[in-house]
This record gives structure tokens, sequence and C-alpha cells, in this order.
């Protein structure tokens, strides 16, 4: 279908683009300074945590069942802390490791020990020759930037609104034993803030791997990052698993507190089965010598369990969901009769993904830049930061205050009309 | 020279043998349960740190110098924590990452640059075949397992009284391209308490290696804690590479907060020469995302600077030194005439190295654990805890009580004193 600028006549696209210019040397004059670019929480969200530095004082006994928070040992974490990560993904908490503040450093030891060490005594992957691992895209460009750092291929494979395409996934992972691994946000992903379906989950589980060194990294980032109503609810892929029957050597899965509390001072984890969780803890005992139990005893007394959890969580809905909503009024009113773009609308999460027509999305992050607005690079989000349409751009509402949010998104939405309209006059001329 | 059971007769070393067995019957009787073995502080020396606690509350200002400590950002750390870092082993705050609690894990990420990423530059180690690293031993077995995690050969380097043997480093290095890094506790070495000369660390500075990806791994775990007066003083290695003249990428220098105030829930620190910290930045940067500011902010109140440090660590000393000092006590009135064992007397550190006849140390310490009393596995220390002469034993005298050290410690004595007749009965048998 073509957008409104295509079906402009000549005269009518020459005086929008005149107009557009017009509007973007008004804004260009206010000389503005704001940043849609940070998936972090503002810093009204991070204060909400504040009251847990008063739970730890001089007088605090600092032991959790036993264990002494402030000394070495306890390499799985706190008794406690384990307890409460298992709780918030459903699983056993004898199959779970707390370990650091960042769960992306987990997926890194973890895509670390496949290339150095091997998985389930294969031949780690660095001896291996070539070794892919799959990118559902638009996705977390951290993810893709931990496999790049190996060497190892990234291959994109397409999203949909129910997750990743699971019949390329299967094709791939289960013909081609150079596939080592796929990356996977499954709740509120980023950038689309897709849930993935029962059937994706099962989809996933029912994998028959062409290697038994594949593994599925299942970061369940935003697992409890619901702003809207009840939210999303994402199956649990151990019980898909279970279904399957028998032990299967399938998944890891990661989450942590990073959007909960503090970012970068919080507590990460890391459950997968028996037999996995086993080795990864002996290839964490090179790496490491014991967790931050003293900030695990700290969040464990002020998150105290899934219940507290979602307590918390809504306290950050209230601020983030006005700015999701502003999000959605704005690109509604700006763009919405034009058809020239689309955008997701998540329910949790912490970001909009947002298509513009072919070949825009470069200019429009260029242009915005100008115009004092800055966004996530275009093509981030995929592997190599190559967008084979250039049509992607991520929104991430959450840091600025509603104010410059609003001025933001005023600023985006002129930026993706006057390059729509450039555009459909370059393709007029050509 | 021959020890005191050497010289005696048979019927006097049968009736010397005999005691000793009718006094470890006595110990074994009492059913002891004590522990020499872990190189950690005693819950009187956390409790040390127990106030910082109390330095961070909901009121709090959350920033230093500009930097939000409670979101993502700042990947080298807090400007204060770097300046602290950077202050405590006399460097540039503009060549320190703080990160993370854990040293080790930042000496394990260091390694694994080498292996992945390659130094340099150069061939990533996972590359290049036969990989070898010098470990001076008696040594820290974390220190050897990280490089044998690697599958890199680690290659024992004799350990003297004022640093390793550096004509065999130099041999080593100077002529083996396959010799890619030394693992190096420069004060208060684990085990043996020595400090290196000025000598040894110029040496070492004026290394020309044949391997241009090779590093020396200077862990200064101990540079802060000492428990003897004024204590060892340590020539800083960055000042004897400027002796040399120009900029020679050549050390990883690491060092920690683990034995200051909470181990496990602290500020580790790397620093290097600008290239090769704008190298570890740029690995780092698909490792981690940001590091644990809200824990350095509060390190940063509590010890504020270096004669913070140094106050702090007196009352450390405070409660280490009699400890120390009953070691030192025990071993010298029970051992002290009879020939058969030396020790070290160290002015600060975590350990005393113990060595014992030739072929004793595995006897001593089993005998040892059969009278209640754990002790660090001989050969420990060794790269695949091989000791050559079966000769060492790591003391680690601060976690227990002053009461159950002196236990142990007369348990140790028997033991040392049983074993020791033992094998010269055996020795005239042969």
């Amino acid at each position: 279908m073509p957008n409104a600028y295509q079906n402009m006549t000549d005269a009518q696209l020459d005086a929008a683009i005149a107009e557009l210019e017009a509007q973007a040397d008004d804004l260009r004059a206010l000389n503005l300074k704001l940043d849609m670019a940070r998936g972090k929480p503002s810093p009204e969200q991070t204060a909400l945590s504040k009251p847990m530095l008063d739970l730890l004082t001089a007088d605090s006994d600092l032991s959790d069942q036993g264990v002494d928070a402030d000394n070495y040992g306890a390499p799985d974490g706190l008794p406690s802390a384990r307890a409460l990560a298992a709780e918030l993904l459903g699983v056993d908490a004898a199959n779970v490791s707390v370990m650091g503040s960042s769960s992306l450093n987990l997926m890194y030891d973890c895509v670390e020990h496949g290339y150095v060490h091997g998985i389930g005594g294969n031949e780690p992957w660095c001896k291996q020759g070539v070794v892919k691992f799959l990118c559902p895209a638009p996705g977390y460009d951290r993810h893709f930037t931990v496999t790049e750092s190996f060497g190892i291929q990234n291959v994109p494979v397409p999203m949909r609104e129910d997750g990743p395409d699971m019949d390329v996934v299967r094709e791939y992972v289960e013909k081609d034993a150079t596939v080592k691994g796929v990356w996977c946000v499954p709740k509120y992903a980023n950038p689309t803030g897709v849930t993935y379906s029962d059937d994706v989950v099962r989809a996933f589980a029912a994998l028959s791997p062409a290697a038994p060194d594949f593994r599925i990294f299942w970061d369940n980032a935003y697992a409890v990052h619901t702003f809207d109503g009840e939210g999303d609810q994402l199956m649990n892929i151990f019980d898909a698993l279970a279904e399957q029957g028998g032990e299967k050597n399938l998944v890891y899965e990661f989450a942590s507190t990073a959007k909960v509390t503090f970012p970068s001072s919080g507590m990460a984890w890391v459950t997968a089965s028996p037999a996995d969780m086993a080795e990864l803890r002996r290839a964490f005992s090179a790496m490491r010598v014991s967790p931050e139990k003293i900030s695990q005893l700290a969040h464990v007394k002020f998150l105290k369990d899934a219940a507290g959890v979602a307590e918390h969580m809504k306290r950050h809905a209230a601020i983030v969901a006005p700015r999701f909503a502003l999000v959605e009024e704005k690109l509604t009113a700006g763009l919405g009769e034009l058809g020239c773009a689309t955008w997701t609308h998540p329910k949790g999460g912490y970001f909009v993904s947002f298509e513009g027509p072919q070949g825009s999305a470069k200019a429009i992050v260029e242009l915005a830049r100008e115009l004092g607005v800055t966004l996530t690079p275009a093509g981030a989000p995929w592997p190599y930061g190559r967008d084979p349409e250039d049509t992607n751009i991520r929104i991430a509402p959450t840091y600025p205050s509603l104010e410059e949010l609003g001025q933001a998104l005023d600023v985006f939405v002129v930026a993706v009309k006057l390059v729509s309209a450039r555009l459909a006059r370059s393709e007029r001329a050509a």
C-alpha cells in the first residue's frame, strides 16, 4: 500500500516537504538535547529501591540460614537469594546459581564455557572451526556482541508476533551441527515487546539439535516487568521440557534484578538442568571465588518473595506506563493516518520497536540527531548492525521525563515524516 | 644436617615414637574439629567493616562526581572508587578499571582475553598450540587453576626469599615464545609471605619477552595487609617500568578490598599501561554492562583514601598479629630444637609457609586430619598439586579464634613430630 506521501501529486509532495523542513528548522533552533536511546530506568524508578539501603545496618545479623553473607563461601549464592530467584522463574532452587549483578556477564561466561572448555564433554568450540548462533532479529544487540566477540557467526532469524520463526530455527538447529546456540528474550522481547506464545515455547523445548553441545540462551530479562494490567503470560520453558519427558540438557535460563532494583548493583542468576548446572558450577569455580552476598541479603530483605517483587513492579509500572502511553499517543496522532510506519504495543519491558519505510531508518536516526534527539543507532538490533531493509528503530522511552519524552517524540515524528516524504520524492525521481 | 630423630639411637627413636603416638591418641580422643585451611578473615575482622552499612541510606545522594551509582554507566567504576584504587597502588586513576568484587575474576577475564581474542593484536592463544604460564611455587593455587582451566601449561619456578628465581624466569620468558605469562603475588606472597625485593621488581620490569603477548599478572592482593609494624615496602612495578624509559606493555596489576572489608562484597580493580587498558576495556565491554557502583560508593564513603585504608588495616592487624605470633610461638616451642622443620615469619598477608622433612607433607596433613585439624591439602600451592619434595604445608591462621588456633597448632606440632620420627625410622629400616 502506498503511503500518504507516495499518494500525493508532485506539487502536494513539494509543499509537504517544504512545510516539514520549516518545522525541522524550528525544532533545530530549540537546541534540544534529548535521549530516547537508553533502555535504562529513570531516576524516579531507581528511587523506588532506595529504602533497601536502610535494611542492612552495622547492627544487622549478616547471616542467612547459617551462611555468612560477609565472608567467602556459598558459590551458588545465599539460600534465600536462590529461593527468590527460583520462585521468580518457577524452577527448583537446587538448580539456581545467583552470582554477580549482571546476567549478561553470566551469559558471556556460558558462551565462554562452550568456546574454551566445551559443553557436555564435547570439543571446545574454539577447536571446532565454524560455529554459529541464531539471532532472532530485531533483538538485543549486546547478546549479538557477546557471540561476535568470540568470532562466532551470528545468523539472523525473523521475529514474528509470537516469537522467532520456528520453522527457520528448527531447520538450522536440527540440520546444522555448527549451530550451537540461539539467543532468546522470551518475554517482552528487546526491542519488539513480543512474548513468545506457548506454541513457540513448546517448539523450542521440542528441538532435537544436530549438535549435542547446542543450548538455548533463554534470557528472561523482563520476566516481571509488566506495566499494562495483568500483562503477558510466558510458558515456563522447563515445564515445556518436562512435557517432553526425560531430562533434556537444552536450556540455560538467565534473569536479574537489573531493572527491578538498581541496574548493575543487583542479583543475576542462571538455571539449567541438574547436569548442566553441575557442569557450569565446575566452570564457574575457576572464574569466581564467591558471589556478592551482602547485596543478595539486602535484596531478599527488600523484595522478600515473588509477591513482594510483583508489588514492587507495580510501582515501576505506575512510572513507566504513562511513558509508553505517550509513545502510543504521539505516534498515533503524528503518523497514524500516513501509512508510512508501524510500531509495537507492548504490555511490558523497556522498548517499542518502530518500522518506517524501506531505507528510512538510518536517515531518521540521523535527522533526529541533528534536531537534538539521540536514538539507538539504526540497525543495532541486527547481527553486525545490518538491518536488511533499513526500516527498524528501537525506541526506549523509560529514561527521559514525560515532558522530555513528549518533546523527543515530537521531533521523532517530524523526522519520520520528512524522511518518508523525501523518500517518496526520490522514488519518483528515479 | 640430620634432625633430632635421625640423631637418636634406635631405642630412643622407638621410645619417642611411642610417646608421640600416645599424645596423638589423647588428641584423637578429644574429637576436635578445627580448621587452619582457609585464608579468610575471622568474624571479628569482617565485623570491623559493618559500620559501612550505615553510610548509605534511603536519603543518601547516590551520585559521585556527577555519576549515578544507582543506574547503568561508568564502565570503569565511580570516579572516587577509581581514585582510591589508584592511590592504593600508586598509579594514575585514568589507567584503572574498578569492576566487580573479585580480582581473581578479573585475572580470569584477562587470561580469557589472551586465549580468545589475543593480546596486542597477536593471534589468540587458543590458536597458537602450546601455551605456558610461569608459576612461582609455592604460590596461590587458584591462580594456577585459572590457567589450568584453559589447558595452559603451568610451569613451576622456584621461590626464593626475595621473590621468584629471576634467572629461571628470565631464561623462560626471553627464550621461549610459548611462555605468555607469569603469576606473581609480589607482597606478602601466598603462601610464603615473601615481599619481592626491589632487585626482583626491577628484573621483572626489565624483561624482554620472546612473546609480544607475554604479560606479568601482578596480583597485589596484600598491598595494604601489614600486621607487623611498618611492614614490608614493595617497589611500584610501574615505577620500575618507568625507569626502563618508554612505554612497555608488560604488566597487568590487580588488587581488591576482599580482605579489607567484606570478602566477595567489595571492590576489585585492574591497572595496566594506557594501551593495555584501552585493549582490556574493549574486551570487558562485551563481558560486562557496568560495575556494582552502589557498593563502590559505600566503600569510598567508608575507606575514604589510602590513609583511611591504613587506619582500617591497623584494626585488622590488632586481630591478626596475635594469631601469627601464636603460630611462631607454638612452632618454635614445639619444633624449634628438632631441626626437622622451617617456616616463614611474614610481616603481613594471610599465610605461614611450613617446610617439613622430605616426603612428610602429605602424611602430616593426613595425620592432622585424623586428629581433627583441617589443613590446606599438601601440594596445593604447586602447579597440578605436585610438590616435588612433599615438604610444604600452608598454614592459614586468621579464621579460627586464638583458642582454637592454639589447639590446632598443638595438634599440628604433634603430627609433624610423629611423622618426622616415623620417617627417621623408615629411613633406618631401608
